[in-house]
């Protein structure tokens, strides 16, 4: 073994970073073999020096400022595990890029905000940026579309990304809890960001998918462009009677180009319950790459934790160290293309669940709305009720949420509808 | 964009190599935004020249020999699409080594037989050798587990790698039918090989087993050292009963590394009807990869077809012309250990089927054996039965296979077995 070993500078301690030490220590030989050259951790760096961390770190050189971390002379690599889309870790990434070191970052937030930007600075500086851990945890998705999968005009990626959001979803499925039940459940179990709207919002999950449709599709990172909405109107009403008519809602990223623009859409989908993401259950994550060659792909495997994050982590340093060098979103930075954002305009069947004052005719107002905005019935239920209220339910055939949401606006107007009604988006999947 | 085209030249021009050819063509543009450098086609090879092929092979030289092909000053990258684990297809590989080309193979047999011979002449040539298309068609597995997990002590690879006897037991699953019905149909839609023993008895999904192994634990290839059985002996009823016990029957290849030595298998298993690999219909493949930190990652897609296996000849292709450069098997050749074979240590329950003549007592004797072989019991079944026989199912605990058939050695001598005992290992997943 000729090669000089890998320096790694490690900004962040929490349980990722610790993780990340584990690998080093624990598999420098294996690491070795697979490399051809040993890959050392030699300066490490976080808030607070006396937390008991449980991982020996006496070996490393402690800096307490990740800016001065990433200028050490001694350090190849700059691991950002500190998290926050601005603040330190985008001036410690931007110093770690300007010092010529390369950088392997779990920070989708950073990433989805400045990505654009941090690439540019560092293909500019001939250094790499990796970010295989900031989505989807341990899944190699990054890799799978990046290299795996380059041959191929992507078609469509979909994916469930925010393990936190379907720990609820799937809770309330399961037991029949509403959402705010299992939401203090998860926090309690520390299963949520500080800012819980980050998970609940659809936010993170958001920055995921941003991320993947820049490579997807060779256009910058515009996670501004990306249609958001998150799981706290998801109803455990909405849940059973999806399940009635055989679907599962998730909280699901869908990135597609299309005639009109780029599709970005991170919101509560409904999927056929036999279906790989109809099953995905828990904290699990699921993504699916369609190619126009490969046809789709399905990645399913732990979304977030230590090790698995840590594996994702370290499978980007072993890249760095077997000598790959790839562009941060696939191709050159200066060569992705400006995407035109383009809202809902493929047609998908919407579930709409209505609830209807018990008056002859009501039914039949309704459908005629749904008509005169050109959308056609597939499936309806209505459900047996007591008193004046009938709850309905629709499966329409493919419809644009334009034609959904003018048929919407046309329902109050029938003086028939008890309550504001309900359209979630059926995905094909 | 400065650097020099990426020279291909193709061997092979059945359907995969067509698809090749068809990325080439259609996807010039995003090629080269992906790769910064053009990659082009200049000399192809196949055995009758005046094939109608539906592409248009006119802007490439013609060699009837591949041989001359892997010789030729202007090929960079040698592409062998052509099969055969023997003949040319080797002998054309070995040229092309030796000639100072990169080699890109869809030949799981030429690699499970020849892998680290070649492996070795490669990687003191300073060549690279790259196969994704050899194992799972369209899923990027050889990059998932050589690159994604690479931080990761492998614990266990899994998969369902041949789609045709995935096609073959999910038809007797849905229509009821006999094997001897499905494999009949099969052969006539062209699903199976010219020698379907490469399908039904397991040797080419072995062939794909023995590669992943390599790589997981660092071996050397060793083919000859994987547990094959086929499906032939799997029987309408077993699926039926494995079905009503919550279970599916599936040829699943398993590799792991045991105390005693390197386990490989590829035999029919029970895998929980609800669990990926058991959902897993018709000819799609799915395979699971385990490594210490990063948990459970479980990949699934097309197993074969044009498409599919052409995405992933390109990507290694892809990989090539963007200046990575991996050892075959994930480290060098010359550091791959010999593995020790370890036959069936690694406990499990498992299915037994029997047909008992009714007598009295005769569960007992069959519980008697069970239980001086060391197996207990963890459920048992006996179904109305007509006449003198008595079907009876039982899964057992954890036990090892040399206890399981140690206990069926003792059944003969209790005179109440009506019909040769079957036992399926339930592979836990």
């Amino acid at each position: 073994m000729s090669a000089a070993p890998l320096r790694i500078g490690l900004a962040g301690l929490g349980t990722v970073g610790i993780g990340v030490v584990k690998i080093v220590q624990d598999h420098a030989d294996l690491i070795a073999r697979r490399t051809g050259r040993s890959v050392v951790i030699t300066a490490v760096s976080a808030r607070d020096r006396a937390k008991n961390r449980d991982a020996d770190l006496s070996a490393y050189a402690w800096e307490s400022d990740p800016i001065a971390l990433a200028r050490r002379d001694d350090v190849d690599v700059f691991i950002e595990v500190m998290g926050g889309h601005d603040g330190p870790a985008k001036r410690a990434t931007e110093t770690a890029i300007a010092a010529g070191k390369d950088v392997v970052s779990a920070n989708k937030a950073l990433l989805a905000h400045h990505g654009q930007a941090l690439a540019l600075a560092a293909e500019s500086a001939g250094r790499v940026i990796r970010f295989e851990a900031a989505v989807a945890g341990g899944i190699p998705v990054i890799k799978a579309l990046t290299e795996g999968l380059a041959g191929n005009q992507i078609k469509r990626v979909m994916g469930v990304m925010n393990g936190s959001c379907n720990y609820i979803l799937t809770r309330m499925q399961n037991e029949g809890l509403t959402y705010a039940e299992v939401f203090d459940a998860a926090q309690q179990l520390g299963y949520l960001e500080a800012d819980p709207n980050l998970d609940v919002g659809g936010i993170d999950a958001g920055h995921k998918l941003a991320l993947l449709a820049s490579i997807a599709f060779g256009t910058k990172v515009s996670f501004d462009a990306v249609e958001l909405e998150g799981i706290g109107k998801v109803s455990i009403d909405d849940i059973r009677l999806a399940a009635d008519m055989g679907y599962r809602i998730k909280l699901l990223g869908v990135a597609q180009m299309t005639g009109r623009g780029l599709e970005q859409r991170m919101t509560p989908c409904l999927v056929p319950a036999d279906s790989p993401l109809g099953q995905l259950q828990g904290g699990t994550n699921m993504v699916v790459l369609e190619g126009d060659s490969v046809g789709q792909i399905v990645l399913r495997g732990p979304g977030a934790g230590t090790g698995p994050t840590a594996s994702a982590v370290m499978a980007d340093v072993l890249d760095i160290a077997r000598g790959t060098r790839l562009s941060t979103f696939g191709q050159p930075a200066s060569t992705l293309a400006d995407p035109v954002a383009a809202i809902s305009t493929t047609p998908a069947s919407y579930y709409m669940r209505m609830t209807l004052l018990d008056k002859p005719g009501a039914l039949a107002k309704i459908a005629t709305c749904l008509g005169e905005a050109g959308v056609s019935i597939d499936q309806m239920r209505q459900y047996g009720h007591e008193g004046t209220l009938a709850p309905v339910l629709i499966v329409t055939h493919k419809a644009t949420r334009a034609d959904i949401d003018h048929a919407m606006g046309r329902f109050d107007a029938t003086g028939v509808m008890a309550e504001a009604p309900v359209a979630i988006r059926i995905e094909e999947v």
